[in-house]
């Protein structure tokens, strides 16, 4: 296989934009990425496109990627249309590298672009939830989230105030960053004293709806310094897994863990060489069990990692400085291309008042589906200078 | 990239099973291709899912492959669910052939799977339609297939009756089909006597509404004796190709030649060399004009294949030997792997009455999307034995 660098990333920024259409938010995104990477459109030779709930919240029935990229100039390339509920973004990403890592092509885009707000906001708020049959019985997002926050709390000295601190140090990253669709820093006590909506859960720790693009473009490193003197990025590892998490009778599935391990391997790496993380924090305290799953630091030891700071853009190993997905936003399809553009700007050394100290290496984690169900799936991605 | 061949077929029958999910339809067709391929189930390492409409119609709003892989069994693998309207059977082929001739896997599941029969028929129809935003100016399939198949008699000397005489050989092709939706052989004379749809279509050159899934299973080369003894059917090419088909001012793009050009080159054949095929007659007659498109004929010689029975299952270059979409049903996602399904059987000798002479080179053309909007598809695909 050949090695892969992606040498442009874009991406709109993520809010409730009424007046956007699905398309008008691709396009503006994948024209960010073409810019970046100084590749003409004619040379993209296949796209993955990745979007998740189009078809229930737009006039964009099927063929979403076709649709997206005609309206932003592109009509005579192979598409393939991928979805992965939330990690739907880094399932593009993987086929476009696959695609340029093999042979097939040189030079691959991959897109995420989704539109959750629509004139009825519940509506979006159904479709949203709409992924498991069980959410009928009250099982939507934040009340799973919040049972296994719970369990969690029981099991090692973790309080409401250590999810607090995640979110405001999110929040405060989110304040530093331009595409972010939040952008107030928040205090600890905002966060605690806002409405709870399922206990640990309150309102500022909560990722919420959004609309928005992210794009990436790929190509073989040989290819690369035709189109950019930036430095290259390249795909040490993209590494998908899906599946059923809790079956009766078997041991329970880890599919970060599993993702991750699958990952270092492939990049011939361990978490201690992370320098950088994007990770998928549906709810911000997921962001501290997630620690433990990359293996950012042993079980039991995340609150430990909050306290000290570790994961804040000035400690050893930050975590989230978009903002992550409840400050930066969480447009479903969209999102895993997201942390890619970040964690890209972060290695390039662009990432503004939020840049981290010189990272070389860093990691996204994108996890989709409904862990209670049959339809989890996560995707772990490793980026090096 | 390594030589991979499909080692097991399976597919459920088409048809309107109103008792059946979308879950339960899949399972069938993944154990029928596993009983098929010899391969116990936890050798398959990955899976590309295909499905179109299950969003619309059932209650699987998201990530469809793991809820249907879970109920088939399979809980732990990487699933990329995939999109692309009618051609979305063949883009999942595409998928698992490229992770196994890159070296990602050695051997991968392709499943097409689609439920478009609900308590509500008008809702089916509107769903089937909802692929366009022009659906509401009365521009459903049936009306666009009239109006290009109009202006293509006025072109050449074709007329109803080759219509006729192409769903009539189709529906005798299906009547022998134990898998095929339709399976009473029409005469002439009832298809012209049928109701009109839009003329020149009559009801029963139209395809229909149908549940139904059908699955391949490939691997290399060197590992598919591991499985079968049956004959080795060798995935030869597979090409996908998307974009606009008529744009202003800029030449008119024929998909299905552009897919078909690039199937032969990478073949390393041409039409003449093909033995039977399998071809996306949405409407009957559209058969005509994919002969020429895939160079099976010359421009303007459609018909005369037509009347001198060329295509005919006892003809030189029989097409459609399962009824095609017409007889054997188009359940949208699983269309491209049923024609798939239906090439093996045929090159393999296990067609049953309806087996052609000795193929040894089929091809599959699968189109989809709506070619006066900005989202069509055409993948073809070579088999040889």
């Amino acid at each position: 296989m050949r090695d892969v660098v992606i040498i442009g990333v874009g991406m709109t920024r993520f809010g409730k934009f009424l007046e956007r259409s699905l398309q008008d938010l691709g396009r503006e995104a994948v024209w960010n990425a073409l810019e970046d990477a100084g590749v003409p459109p004619e040379d993209i030779q296949i796209a993955y496109v990745a979007n998740s709930l189009a078809y229930q919240l737009t006039e964009v029935k099927g063929t979403v990627g076709q649709h997206v990229l005609a309206n932003a100039g592109f009509f005579r390339i192979p598409v393939i249309n991928v979805e992965n509920a939330c990690s739907s973004g880094s399932t593009a990403l993987r086929g476009a590298c696959l695609e340029v890592a093999s042979g097939n092509y040189d030079v691959a885009l991959a897109l995420g672009v989704e539109k959750l707000f629509c004139d009825d906001t519940a509506k979006s708020a159904l479709a949203m939830a709409s992924g498991t049959p069980y959410a009928k019985f009250g099982f939507m997002f934040p009340a799973l989230y919040s049972m296994e926050l719970k369990k969690w709390m029981e099991k090692y000295s973790v309080t409401q105030l250590h999810f607090a601190k995640v979110a405001a140090k999110n929040s405060r990253n989110g304040s530093l960053n331009p595409n972010a669709q939040f952008r107030k820093a928040l205090s600890v006590e905002e966060i605690l004293n806002s409405r709870v909506i399922a206990y640990p859960l309150t309102l500022y720790m909560c990722s919420t709806m959004g609309d928005g693009a992210a794009a990436a473009i790929v190509c073989t490193r040989d290819r690369a310094r035709r189109y950019t003197s930036k430095p290259l990025v390249h795909v040490a590892a993209c590494e998908l897994v899906s599946g059923t998490v809790n079956l009766p009778n078997q041991p329970h599935v880890n599919l970060e863990a599993n993702a991750a391990g699958l990952a270092y391997q492939k990049a011939g790496i361990g978490p201690e060489d992370i320098n950088v993380a994007e990770v998928h924090d549906g709810m911000a305290p997921a962001e501290m069990w997630i620690y433990e799953k990359l293996g950012l630091c042993k079980e039991g030891e995340a609150a430990r990692m909050v306290d000290e700071g570790m994961t804040e853009i000035t400690g050893p190993i930050p975590v989230n400085p978009s903002g992550g997905l409840a400050a930066k936003g969480h447009p479903v399809g969209a999102t895993g291309l997201a942390q890619v553009a970040e964690i890209v700007w972060q290695l390039r050394g662009e990432a503004g008042e939020r840049q981290v100290k010189n990272p070389r290496i860093g990691l996204t984690e994108n996890a989709g589906g409904w862990v209670i169900d049959d339809n989890a799936a996560c995707a772990v991605t490793i980026l090096k200078r």
